[in-house]
């Protein structure tokens, strides 16, 4: 690793672990996946291709969880990444324009510009959407994407907020693409869900269930057109979703309700650890209301995250990726012991930088 | 199903399978995957997230069978389909122009067209790519895909024409993606390697292995620009190939080189069979010489394809998906007393209808 390397970018930070490195980087539960995933697979025998939509069972339990959804309204896709890709590709064509709300996961940008469309950023105050900034631009947009709770902030949009949108979307017909990847995370309520005539929702079992090197996501939408355009697509893009992993997915929804609610108690205590002990520091930060995540006002906060990573081996992520140069993510998907020890290290680099 | 129904898609012969029904529909193998892929299953116990551009071990096993590549030049994906879907998205941008040859696989048109790119057809002459056409047409393309074995022709192309489109791509720097997920299907010589400095090949386990669900592929190629751009577009379009169907790849890989050739011996005989007997019956058709399909010239396309499901239980697929009105075509994926009794049939209506 050069040390006077001055890009920061992911690629120097994969697979760098151990000897005492502590990593608030990757956003990745350290947590185990329920044991009933593990049930399946000594019995799988034969791999044939599955219907691109999806496997029946698969999109049947999830569809449970909505009483006015049916599998039929589902897709099985390789991680909510490829989720929200075909949505794009199928709602948007080149030159359309789509909005997000800043700060932001930092793979929408360049996926929405991959895809050849055009980001229209709304800005929020402490991580919630200014809605009068929202309904400004939304006119002319293809589609909205609503990450609530969101990462990098971990914050949630207020209720009203979000009933607001639904309004002016659906009164614009504008797609509303809710990315809900952390919706079992909420420490403040319950999840508020999105819905109208033209809203796509996606979602994952990465992070509820910890599995998300297996890659299994979904999407699932009241517009049965979109659906029906999405499977259209995939069909020649990817095919099925991968049968084996699909299988794991099926078996990890026979965990019992008390594996997530178990999850989000260690969360929150995490949660609470990182945001006392930053607040400890002369932080200024948002308390997380969902997800795994920090989101400080750091100065120099490129210099930080390369003091940090080089100098003092803690692994933080430069808000710049994320639209927020002038903060630093965090994900606390760490052990407590190792959270703490994170801290000491900054509070004594910032000691000294003062 | 309505009995009336005009218009021929891959869904209506989704899921219909038993009670009498010969398939000569899905090109999947019916043969098992080797029994080495499934060592590995009961033992993963994590599913955290990988590298982008796939597992070290699987691309360095794939790397050991070319000798002037490495791990460093593979990225593993989400089956061929997405090998080539992230290889047009990065070679090309809307409005460029892709070279084919006709018949092709049928998800090549709307791959490319979904990507707002435009196809350009060179003729071929019993499956054989038509050379002087293919020197006018590659003026101006940004990408040329070659298929050899071809699926739905079951032809291969000469050695010199290869070493033509080889040499033509080369100095006019177009990229030559080369599709060879049935380079292990070959009954009449090796393989051709096609080469060059903006060569991309695609590849998959689907084939070769018996696992088309598992969706695993992978495509190489000795620019490793491409190969950057590839793992930068897949960090947002789905992140790494689902891991542990890398897991079962690899596995895969250890199954000795008689598990191939044994399964070639099967398909050769299946060859002679189904080609005989459409010879006997009198149909105009090329001889296979790798892959497994057959695509003979049959009056009324269409309607054949139609009557055989609907009156006789026999699956086909309507040459025109395949960019051949004329034709049909047949995958020869079953067994010998399936593949007579389906000729059968297929007698009987043919001497009924003259």
């Amino acid at each position: 690793m050069k040390k006077n390397q001055n890009k920061l970018s992911p690629a120097i930070f994969i697979g760098v672990d151990g000897d005492g490195v502590i990593s608030f980087g990757s956003g990745q539960p350290d947590l185990p996946p329920p044991k009933e995933v593990f049930e399946s697979l000594p019995t799988m025998r034969t791999f044939k291709y599955g219907l691109i939509q999806g496997e029946v069972k698969l999109r049947e339990a999830l569809a449970k969880h909505h009483d006015s959804f049916t599998g039929d309204h589902y897709v099985i896709a390789n991680g909510a990444s490829e989720a929200l890709d075909l949505t794009f590709r199928v709602v948007a064509k080149p030159g359309d324009k789509i909005l997000i709300h800043t700060p932001y996961y930092y793979s929408y940008k360049p996926l929405i510009e991959m895809n050849h469309l055009v980001p229209v950023f709304v800005k929020t105050h402490e991580g919630k959407i200014d809605v009068a900034d929202f309904k400004k631009k939304v006119r002319g947009v293809k589609a909205v994407l609503i990450n609530s709770p969101c990462n990098p902030t971990g914050r949630i949009q207020d209720i009203d907020a979000l009933k607001e949108i639904e309004r002016v979307t659906q009164k614009l017909g504008v797609t509303l693409i809710s990315d809900e990847v952390y919706k079992d995370l909420i420490y403040e309520r319950k999840n508020y869900f999105l819905s109208g005539d033209k809203v796509v929702t996606v979602n994952s079992f990465s992070k509820t269930f910890a599995m998300c090197g297996l890659r299994v996501g979904y999407l699932f939408s009241s517009d049965l057109e979109i659906v029906k355009k999405v499977v259209e697509l995939k069909t020649h893009t990817s095919m099925n979703t991968g049968i084996l992993s699909q299988q794991v997915a099926l078996h990890a929804l026979k965990a019992p309700g008390k594996f997530v609610s178990d999850q989000v108690k260690i969360w929150r205590k995490r949660r609470d650890t990182i945001y006392d002990g930053m607040k400890d520091l002369g932080l200024d930060l948002w308390k997380p209301e969902g997800a795994f995540y920090v989101l400080p006002k750091i100065k120099d906060a490129n210099k930080f995250v390369f003091d940090m990573f080089h100098k003092h081996k803690v692994i933080t992520y430069p808000g710049e990726w994320f639209g927020a140069p002038d903060r630093v993510r965090f994900s606390y998907a760490l052990d407590l012991e190792k959270i703490k020890e994170g801290l000491e290290r900054i509070g004594r680099y910032l000691r000294k930088r003062r």
